[in-house]
């Protein structure tokens, strides 16, 4: 469902994003990928990125909701900061970076040196423009609903035109994109292998606890089957 | 263990950081907070920060491990980006922004527009630099270890010189910072407490698995009981 290209953002040809200057890491070139898969796997198992753009010649990193449909990123705007609403309001638009992470594994080798994480993360370079548009707006605040539970923006009251009006996002296309990726055990030196540490992996995933109902929830209405596939 | 005050970061009096400009969000100023107890304990419950910086005007975000002794920041710089690593080296340093966020609660509420999060994040401004000195760099890498799994550096094998010589840290001091917190439920409307979609929150955690050990394991070395703690 959020893999459905519009209109505005046919899907494209090439399998993979093309490599940039700033899309290609400096270290370990060999856990970078640029497959269109492997990026739209790691956006699309997430909803909050970090959003990185430049106040005042100083770095800012906010973090924020997030909703992908095809090659666009929708970002809720909403994260206490004037100039990134002001500054995406208008063309040229805001330069962003935005970088989306998932922790895999705790990797824990016999030196210290070499301890490690396993991760999956997608960094984006791009312009943000704020969205104006009722359509692509309502859209847009969907993708970001169902993106932190799918099929929820159609069990839940749709925004007024006032609540449209009142939310800002922005969008950001996928085309400066890369993923990083790594997995497996620790890379002890061969030295290392006969010292009395434990070595190995301790997977981390997020997990999902029961429901809470709201206090003011009526009787009778129970916990949607979707929440279950969380 | 990881508050203990060293030498160089002397443990402050003022009970809060001081807000600034930049720490001051323009929306949903109620969920701020700036004293040290809140903005510590969210640092200490991570390790995975994502940093932000400026190369050529444009900003960048990248995750990487960090670890907090006292009011100082140490961040791994092999983040895979050159102009991190070499702007550190030498004075002024590196403008950073250096984000932490955990997500505690998928917010469902009735409508759309009033979905939310639970989270708790920090937010630190300053100037990264390298760490040289051996013995400051050899407290850097047990901390940034001892962030993720605590009490392991202490049972690995100690990085040796080389090792330390090829590890890059940052260090960032801890003044310009702030907090936000979310917690609660739904804040619905009034006149949608009746609509017939369920409402509450969806708690989130981290979750750590059986730990998986190397394939090079030797025999008879178990898992040790700090692994159990996480």
């Amino acid at each position: 469902m959020r893999m459905t290209a519009t209109p505005e953002t046919p899907a494209p040809a090439a399998a993979s994003y093309e490599p940039t200057d700033r899309t290609v890491p400096s270290r370990s070139r060999a856990r970078a990928r640029y497959d269109r898969e492997t990026v739209h796997a790691i956006l699309d198992q997430g909803y909050v990125c970090h959003l990185g753009f430049v106040r005042d010649g100083a770095p800012v990193v906010l973090p924020t909701l997030y909703g992908r449909i095809g090659e666009t990123l929708y970002l809720h705007g909403s994260t206490g900061s004037r100039p990134l609403l002001a500054a995406g309001r208008t063309d040229p638009g805001l330069p962003v970076c935005v970088t989306v992470t998932h922790v895999d594994g705790l990797v824990l080798a016999r030196s210290a040196f070499h301890h490690s994480l396993n991760y999956r993360s997608v960094v984006v370079h791009g312009t943000a423009r704020q969205v104006t548009g009722e359509e692509e707006l309502r859209r847009a605040l969907d993708a970001l609903v169902d993106q932190v539970v799918p099929g929820r923006s159609a069990d839940s009251r749709p925004a007024s035109a006032k609540e449209l009006a009142a939310t800002a996002v922005v969008r950001l296309d996928l085309a400066e994109v890369s993923a990083k990726v790594r997995t497996g055990g620790p890379n002890d030196d061969p030295e290392d292998l006969g010292l009395p540490y434990w070595s190995g992996v301790v997977p981390v995933a997020p997990a999902y606890g029961m429901p809470v109902p709201a206090a003011d929830l009526a009787a009778g209405i129970a916990a949607p089957a979707y929440l279950a596939e969380l």
